[in-house]
């Protein structure tokens, strides 16, 4: 299923060379969440302010240059980019979001984007082709194309993002659209607690990207449960943070960090990023060394309450192997270096004795090729 | 100038494989900083127990196995150790100082420690021989032992540490002696000061280990003014962080960042540490790519009250280039990629315009060594 197959959204996009163009018409009730940097790109400043109301009739993305740290030039350039689309898909320009992702701190080619958006437009559709060529546009050193959807809800979503840094930082754009028919307000609430519970657990280098822009559109054609539809939204949004980590550059294992018994939910996600966010942690894994050490070093600076009465345990989703039990080592280590050995996606589970507080984040390794990926990019 | 330089300080030292056993004689005031791991390994809180009364009259240190996550047995190992080296120092019990680095989890050599120790306690003296003995006892994957001494105000140093984290986490040990005479509180605040401005600013991974152990002797002998010690004593343990960054664990270059202009020191802080952790500045040292955006960047997530309002600069210490003046791109990457690739200690300067607050942080480069040696490593 594509995001064309949502009824009402039409699409296209072209990529040439390190540069990318994506158009979508549709029309419908919008919601979006943004990077929390400080530092905010041109197109995350003005996309905000745009839908604002709520509403949105098209949206414009660009690939190859962030519009980030370029001033008043930058929002210039972002709002020319929104009056762009507007002209094309004959609505106002407070109606379309924009969304960039590229090198920062470089004016935009506005004469490319002038020249090549009436032939994005010209191609609109609503074929697989369609859905397809935008994804492809809106895409930077992505080895792979992110999608997830739900038949149930009558959600589906796209997105780009390279885990870690590509080619200057790892922007992390996703364009859902779904039919359900929710107003601005709810969707906000729901993308919101969606996105907490996924994208905001991923972590591949900790580095926050300036340009972060996650929408959800409805066209409001079909009712949908609401419980139906958070659970549903979830799933994809969660999905979609999966393939982001399996395409961390450089990655080779994506694992889960479950924390349980905490102090508080609070402390028991401070434990999990901690673990995720290791160096340590994440070369061991690399490695497949069942460094255990390491997660409970991690969990121990992590700011939460902790003691040494940690249970831990590596499973591959279905085995599990427990290297620890309440603080004690049990000399498993070979047990669980082949279960890393042979899997590609490992769950660390950590269960304190503080409380009932549960926590939960996603990592992926850290290899030669992502010290490769970042140290031999030039500006 | 070695530790035995100090009248009154008589160690000794030996090592035996992947093992090594330290022993000093001091008599004297003792102030002691530690781990803000929340799991202390056992001489940790055994060693801030015993100098609580703030007198010392002798110090036993382990390499090879950390003697942590070792519960209730740990504690009653580092105990005995403080016993072994009580009766050949012929002194109580809690007047030992002790210390240990190495592996994690497992459970101390005790009849090693006892049939070594006699052996150490009858080399002991105050030759420069004496000292590198000791020293070499301490260290485990440290490329070159770390030391550093001011005549000025009688300060000697020694310390492992090497930055990263070998053989399982970045132990930093570190022993100072003076012939100043202080009280045991006095030397307290000092030591507190001077490891804040210094080991506390040093950022190789983020990983903070469950051993780390400063402590400060004073044998009492001479009067010196207080501002010209506290000042002495920062620059000799400022010269040790920089050689633990120097030696981080597959590091080819150090850096210090330093903010000015920021809303308040705690925000000129965060946003040093930010720039210090983050995986992209450290990949792009180690690439002698001057990519500023990254570093505006991760300013801009740090937490800190930030705008585009940044100037930035890259020297090395002689010659400055400015990247970033008050937000526009200066184009100067050719310049200060040829500084990068000449120097191999940088400085990062970012001037906020936000107020009067200053920061600082050491870091190092992130580069495909780190991730060898900490993946291939295997428990």
């Amino acid at each position: 299923m594509e995001i064309t197959d949502i009824d009402g959204v039409f699409c296209s996009g072209l990529k040439e060379g390190r540069y990318g163009l994506g158009l979508v018409k549709v029309k419908g009730s919008v919601a979006g969440v943004f990077t929390q940097n400080r530092i905010r790109a041109a197109p995350v400043i003005v996309c905000e302010e745009n839908i604002r109301e709520g509403m949105v009739e098209g949206i414009i993305v660009n690939s190859g240059n962030a519009n980030a740290y370029t001033g008043e030039q930058g929002l210039k350039d972002a709002e020319e980019m929104c009056k762009i689309a507007a002209n094309l898909l004959g609505c106002e320009e407070k109606r379309v979001a924009v969304a960039s992702t590229g090198v920062i701190g470089r004016r935009l080619d506005m004469e490319w984007i002038r020249r090549k958006a009436p032939e994005v437009y010209s191609s609109l559709g609503n074929a697989p082709e369609n859905a397809h060529r935008f994804a492809r546009a809106i895409i930077t050193t992505d080895r792979f194309v992110k999608k997830a959807h739900s038949e149930r809800a009558g959600i589906a979503a796209v997105a780009k993002g390279a885990g870690m840094i590509a080619p200057n930082m790892a922007t992390m754009l996703c364009f859902a659209f779904t039919s359900a028919k929710f107003e601005s307000g709810e969707l906000y609430e729901m993308l919101k607690n969606a996105v907490d519970s996924t994208f905001n657990r991923l972590i591949v280098d900790g580095d926050t990207s300036t340009n972060d822009t996650v929408l959800l559109v409805s066209t409001g054609r079909e009712k949908v449960d609401r419980d139906v539809f958070e659970h549903e939204l979830h799933s994809v949004l969660y999905s979609i943070a999966k393939q982001i980590a399996r395409d961390g550059e450089g990655a080779t294992k994506v694992f889960e960090v479950h924390v349980e018994g905490g102090k508080s939910d609070d402390d028991a996600n401070l434990i999990a990023r901690a673990v995720a966010s290791s160096l340590l942690v994440k070369t061991a894994i690399f490695g497949c060394d069942p460094n255990w050490g390491r997660i409970i070093a991690a969990a121990g600076y992590s700011g939460a309450d902790v003691d040494e009465r940690i249970t831990l345990s590596l499973s591959d989703g279905s085995e599990e192997i427990f290297l620890v039990d309440s603080g004690r080592p049990l000399g498993t280590e070979e047990q669980a270096r082949r279960l890393m050995q042979n899997s590609e996606n490992l769950i660390i589970k950590l269960r304190l004795e503080k409380g009932a507080g549960r926590g939960f984040a996603i990592g992926c390794d850290l290899t030669y090729d992502y010290v490769k990926i970042n140290a031999e990019y030039t500006t």
